[in-house]
């Protein structure tokens, strides 16, 4: 049986645990005062080009965007999101369970655009009846997106620019932000992303880590924010933990290396999908590809290959993901190649 | 100036204020326990066509709503509401504060289908990954609509189904029932809504009190449901304010009488509308009406009448509200007749 | 039966119920946009002698201290409160339903100390953990308290400084403060406590209103708090119902005239209850009266006279709370003397 | 420098890291549905002797008490803790800002007694004006206590009992259990630990684990508990990094290896502290032990052994804490000997 499910099948990259088990008997200050992650904070702040912000580890996508989002909410605005974000469909519905609306607009090709932010905030900002209103606050894209696509330079920097023009503030999910940074399509870098967002996060867990993820403010954090982060539960006593882990992706350029092992697999992958008349259902430059199957056709698929459940597509067909990771082999590859070949 | 700015620009029928003043002086127990909101209960329900449910009083629309729907919730579940919906637009996102997600559908005449909350529910329960989704738990629908239009007996049968083979519950937010019950349009009867929801509330602002909705459980409350509505900040000191007022209400026919007369001044309106070249926006059959008017006409109507701001319906148009009430008179009407004709 | 339970038995001062027979049909704007609560506005800041203030008009004591309260916090911070604050006893948890924590003091009399402000929060300040730790961010006073008892101006202006030393704000409740101004040993007046306060409500709904407080900030209020009040449920779509109400109350002196009178009711009810044996739990300068009675005694004298339960004294024991207030009357008085007297 | 600061200073305990590489590559299931947290699970419940149980693997203390009890409650209720509770004093009003209250009661050498959970509770159901007050739902023990002391097997029925005679839920929090089980006071095990409460967790953080604690429902989990921890931002994507470890942890008795290994230690340190003059604060049977310093003495201590603030005792001293552990070695007790020594 081979696993295309996710890019969080496996534990963590080599690396990693190797300085895992190196600083393991060590002993460090709890609740992430820790040298680890402090080294960490700094290369992290060092690749971003923003030495003056602060980095924050968290375990989990979920919990940073519920935690960060919520601290730069004010009491009278929402989020704003594409219907496809992550934290609109996947999250049970963690933003709202501490008390933050979402202002749900289209998706294009799985992102927001700057155009429709706009029209939202005017239209709300004419709106006479605006104290009975959620008022826009956070804007929140992903890249990679939920469906794969990648955002432009051109496309976040006009986000930005509506941000800053109406008070709004942008934050960005980078869960397998690797694989965007070294997708072959790939037109944003760290430091761009640091300077147009007022908070993003660097995705660990789906890229060579046990769990984790370095939330960024690039320009400084809000206030009491290592606080905040207790009082919503998501405070590790052994914040070691992730910073041995991030301390180690941002040495030598792990971070990027992972990426592009995800990046190169998918190719092969999108590859023999192709080969196999399987075409992707959305075409992404990035690690996770969407497929549209046949219900009986996909149970047969099952027996030999983990596939994730996407969305139903019809009463009898179901959107599937395959992704890759910085875990994928070739090995791995050559299972699938054989099995759709069946 | 004449105002059709709302059903809730005057103060109570003279038939409450009446009753008011006569009980002023009489002693009454706290927190709704008085013998006013006793004998209220009784009438309503006996309306109602429930004997063994309960009532309770609370101040308004929004917090009737949020009070009585998370209630009814589930730590899992969310709202399904049309994108239209009050509780999404118009109140300030007060469910998301408690913790509350929205599921929001597309509307249709203001309306949400049985068949999209079918689809909705059934999406869920086939999704492999529900455990990072909300589920539906209530439904939310509101008679009449924003938008002014009406459930048929048929539509709204056809979504307590769906909820009855789903575990769902049904919740109808009745804000301006009288004017539902009394349109020309009718199809539903308080004893029909009784038996197809699992909560609904009768209003009393917008259709002749002070402030005030009885929220009817037809089949039981939530248990320990007053001590809920304290913690929601929703119980009054002097619950004989809207015990008093409902009594009224539910005599003698008062509330079909004021749902008449508000009705009644709706078709004149219409008339009047009609006759002046401002079609109604959409066809409504109770005592909404909305109007779409160039920026510079908006204003100069505003001279001489208070109408509601809506919507943007474009850069130089916007929908505006017309409403009539019981409080609406011959002369308000003429007023209007004339400063259209101007 | 004559009835002491509360100050909040009967309906509204009959000067407020004419006023709002007057005003009743004249059309108003909706949401406490209307004239008669900027005229009450105007005439509340005078009084407290704080024209650049807001005033913000909610239902009742919960209502406004919740949402004031929690619109004066920071995420890190909590509230300062003796342990026998209305908002900790009696509020069934309204508070941390929203999110928020007490911070519990001994009382003294019904009060909190400087010194025991002072010591809370040198010792979270000095605290090495203090990121695992809710911050003192509100100091929570009930004036006059949930004993009866009164602060000194000394014993505020003490409390206010220290809340200056450290940032925090000082917020009073007053819903009972009319009592409190009138009382003969009353040391605080409006204009002093607005002066030491960054918030306090002047009750309506205990002294004399249908319903109805006035909150206000002296020193301007919180950002957007109106569209604030409607995501905590306690916007009244006729806010006129207290505006015309508190414009009444500010004129002519009407609340002082109420709070004169409960305050020798109170005089009175003293001397019966000395007269006939039964001497005050605690000693109280206001219109609330303790008494501890014998478990089997107090079921006699409820068959005549409804007085409230307080709290259980020991198994045979039960402290009860007799209340006069602007509606007591000379004859209620004597009905009780000859209860006693029996 | 030698640290005693806490028992989560260093990583994991060597066999747990060894199972985390061993397993480091193998795919596995996402979000607990691996194989290891299974086989976790199994062994867990069969180490508590209730085989139909359930288990879930959260992070931290903080967030597994918070995520549990929530659950646990029902709208009108709140939490029993003694004002020592963890909940209470280092959790950063973590319950609170989901909408708990907390209801303090007095601590007995760091621990709740029956008799006092009895009387809040009989207080309650006896108080007239119980829909203003949160009625106790949830009873929180902690074991050892935050003091380091430890329940005894009647003290934890006779609670128990409480709870069963008035439908409470009883909710155990075994952050440092291994030493509470390993103490040479011990009168609990786990089969009575499970057979006794609702709800308890065995900690993994403090216990040897990189992260990670098993919250075991004796008696079967609430409905939809997964989709519940996800909410509440508490579900790892790779569950199996909790799975793993707790496997070895209840493998060959490991758990209570661990718990010995730290007790041993504690016993030395005590007597080392004595040998130097230094009682401890109070007498702790556990791996915490408290130790009142003059606060120059203190900062000489700690430029060689580094530990822990708990509070101030007054203006010149402080009580610090001193915490062995699985990791605490003979030469860091040496090291302390010597520095006490100097």
């Amino acid at each position: 049986m081979v696993n295309f499910e996710s890019d969080y099948i496996a534990g963590a990259h080599p690396k990693l645990m190797q300085r895992l088990l190196e600083t393991n008997l060590e002993p460090g200050a709890g609740y992430g005062d820790d040298r680890w992650s402090r080294s960490a904070e700094r290369k992290i702040l060092d690749a971003c080009g923003c030495p003056d912000g602060s980095v924050f580890f968290l375990s989990g996508g979920t919990q940073v965007n519920v935690v960060a989002i919520s601290a730069l909410l004010r009491p009278w605005e929402g989020v704003v999101t594409a219907e496809t974000g992550h934290i609109h469909v996947h999250e049970a519905g963690g933003l709202e369970a501490i008390g933050c609306k979402l202002l749900l607009l289209p998706e294009r090709d799985g992102k927001l655009t700057a155009a429709a932010v706009r029209e939202l905030t005017e239209t709300v900002l004419a709106d006479e009846n605006r104290e009975h209103v959620v008022w826009p606050g956070v804007v929140y894209v992903t890249n990679p997106t939920e469906w794969g696509s990648l955002y432009t330079r051109r496309e976040l920097e006009d986000i930005a620019a509506v941000c800053r023009q109406y008070g709004l503030r942008l934050y960005l999910d980078g869960a397998r932000l690797a694989y965007g940074l070294a997708s072959r399509a790939a037109d944003l870098d760290l430091k761009t992303i640091a300077a147009l967002c007022d908070a993003f996060y660097i995705g660990g867990t789906k890229c060579g880590a046990l769990c984790g993820e370095a939330l960024v403010f690039p320009h400084g954090a809000p206030t009491h924010f290592a606080n905040y982060t207790k009082k919503r539960l998501a405070m590790l006593a052994k914040g070691r933990v992730f910073g041995v882990q991030f301390d180690a992706l941002f040495t030598d350029g792990l971070y990027w290396e992972i990426g592009r092992h995800g990046i190169e697999a998918a190719e092969r992958l999108k590859e023999i999908l192709r080969r196999h008349g399987l075409p992707t259902f959305r075409e992404t430059p990035t690690n996770q590809q969407f497929v549209v199957l046949e219900n009986e056709a996909l149970a047969r698929l099952r027996e030999q290959v983990a596939v994730s459940y996407w969305s139903r597509a019809d009463e009898t067909h179901t959107v599937v993901r395959l992704a890759t990771s910085w875990s994928t082999t070739e090995a791995d590859l050559e299972t699938l190649d054989r099995a759709l070949g069946g």
